[in-house]
Parts: C-alpha cells; structure tokens; sequence
C-alpha cells in the first residue's frame, strides 16, 4: 500500500522501513528477501531503502538491532591473512558494549533471545553471516565455511558468557583482557592449516 | 500444601518434584534454593527428594531438562591434568544428541531460549555451572572460574552453532570431526598457563 507525502530524511520513514525488514526477514529469511519486497511492504520506492541502506546486509544488521555488522568487525581487524584474533576480539566486545567502560550489553540479549525462539531467526541469521562472511577476502582467498562456523562459535560463545550468563572474570574483565585470553583460539581457526587438521595430525 | 497417599516410585511424583524445583529455581535462583524448600513446595518429603535425585545439581539438571551433568562430562574425559579436549568436545556433543547418528538437540535449543528469556534463569544456571565445575579437581587443584568461563564460552557456542544456528560444516559433521577441530582451544583454556597469559606474555 504505496502512501503519499512521505520525503526522504524523515525519521518515521527510515524506522517504518526497518519494521517492514523485520517482519521479510522473520517470513522469507534473509535470502528469501530482497530490497524490492521491503520497499513493497513499507509502502515506499525502493531507493528510499537504498538511500538509507546500503545494501541488504546493512538492513539486516539495522532490522536485527545489531550493533555492528560481522564484516566490517572483520575488515578493521584485518591485516591480509594477518587478521589478529586478539583485535577481533576486542572490536566484537566493542560493537556490542554501546557505553565506554560497560561491560553489558542489551542488544547482545536482545539478539540471542530472537534466535533462539525462532527457527525462522536463526536461519536468516546464519544465512546473513554466510553472505556477508562469504564477501571477506583477506588478501589470499575467501574464509572458508568451516572457518566462518569455528570463529563464529567462540564469539557468540564469548558473549553468551559474557552478557547473558555474566559468567566471572569474563563477564567483567575489560575488553583488552578478555581479547588476550581468547584471541589465540580466533588465530588458530583462522590460520591456513585450521582449514583440515585431522589430514595433517592423522 | 502436603498431601497423602503418596508413594516413592511414582512417575507423577518425580514430575512434580521436577516441577517444584523449576519453579524454586527460577524464582530464587540455584544458590537460593535447597532441598527442603523443592520438598516443601511439591508437597513430599525431603527424602522422597532424594530417592530420586543425589544432590541439588542433579535436581537442577532435570528441571533445566538437561541432557548431562557437566560435571560428570568433565570427570568422564578426566585424567588427571591430562584432560582431553578432543574427548570432553565429544563428551559434550553426545549429551546433547541423545538419538546416535542425529547431530540436532533440541533440549540444548530449549535450554538457551530459557536462559535468554531470564535473567533468573541464566544466573541459576551459572551459580550452578560455578558450583559443579568447581568440585572438579582433576588431579592438582580445583579448575580456576577463568578457565570454567573461557571452556565454558567455546561449548556453548559451539552447542549455539551446531543446534541453533545450523552452521555448516559444524552443523552436520560427525561428533569426532568437531572435536578435533574444537578440542585443542579446550586443551588451550584447561592447561596451566592459561590462568596467567597477560602476565606471562607482557
């Protein structure tokens, strides 16, 4: 239902768009949706969406209340193949702790609750992070499935411990800490020989 | 509010043991509930509690409706400091998938959308994981809360991508396969050193 009088710029517009995203989304997944059908469903031209949007990821991370999106954590980090776990560590922490000097985060809760009641969440979220992970070339190659799924599960890991259980010294350690603790295992999995260690060990 | 006529042995009687202790535990949270007070509230007594269940961990695990005891995992994959990764890893997955050949949980999906939900829930839960883990002596002194939390931050992302997410490859290869990938950050977490990296390494 196309409505008239709506001007870019307006914050109603960009807040009406992300609800008509999250509710795609929730439906079709995040293949399943595309620019065009949020538009559709907001009621306005799809270059209103790209005007606030950069592209479908950007109005997952918005629809989702994700604080930072996973590809851009991994680009400042990266250094070639030389990304430091230690410093994606800390950037993870960074982009959900909002406030300098807090440890919490609400939007970290927030997420995990959505996924873990919907199915239909989940999979848009994994199918989001496959997409968006899948675009992140460190100089030599694309970061393999297997890699993406390893990385990724000591990162939730780390903020399910973190935000949600409150699990001490993790939960309150500041960010530089936690990041040295759990850096090397990020470096490990994203190490060129993480790819097939049961090959070479046996 | 007791009743009568009621015998050990009875399946309703467990359930509603379990029931009671559910509710305990959500309202005043593991370290605030004891035995006496689940007897109390489903009407038994205290001894009935424990002809069905050895301790509060236990009762605890049911009325989460866990697979395993983590405690038990931990001691079973023991040997001495010589724990295995590789072995708890696989320990930890054949809890959660109680069918041989399935790689899906749907108790771990129901567990962590509790502990999202509440606030309660999840401080229950780690109140519970402090107090089991830290009974754990394998072999030279008790495991560090450092070392529960960083071990414990990789098994439940790791149960986060492989049931709830659905990431591929974790999602669908064989329990040996993932913990040969996973194991050595446990190994990293368990060993010695891992208590004190920061001070070790600057």
């Amino acid at each position: 239902m196309p409505r008239v009088g709506r001007r870019p710029g307006n914050v109603d517009t960009r807040a009406e768009i992300v609800d008509a995203a999250r509710a795609c989304f929730a439906t079709h997944g995040f293949n399943g949706t595309s620019i065009r059908h949020v538009a559709q469903q907001a009621g306005v031209d799809p270059a209103l969406v790209h005007h606030y949007f950069a592209d479908k990821g950007e109005l997952f991370v918005a629809a989702m209340g994700m604080a930072g999106d996973p590809r851009k954590v991994a680009e400042a980090a990266a250094d070639g193949w030389g990304v430091s776990g230690e410093a994606l560590v800390e950037r993870f922490l960074a982009q959900w702790e909002l406030d300098e000097g807090s440890t919490e985060s609400p939007t970290f809760v927030a997420m995990v609750q959505a996924l873990s009641a919907s199915v239909e969440a989940a999979e848009s979220m994994r199918d989001f992070l496959i997409a968006r992970l899948g675009e992140f070339h460190p100089g030599e190659g694309e970061l393999s499935a297997q890699r993406q799924a390893l990385v990724s599960s000591q990162l939730v890991g780390l903020g399910w411990t973190r935000y949600v259980m409150r699990f001490e010294p993790v939960a309150s350690a500041d960010r530089a800490e936690v990041a040295r603790w759990v850096g090397p295992t990020i470096d490990r999995y994203l190490a060129a020989g993480a790819d097939a260690p049961p090959a070479a060990g046996r």
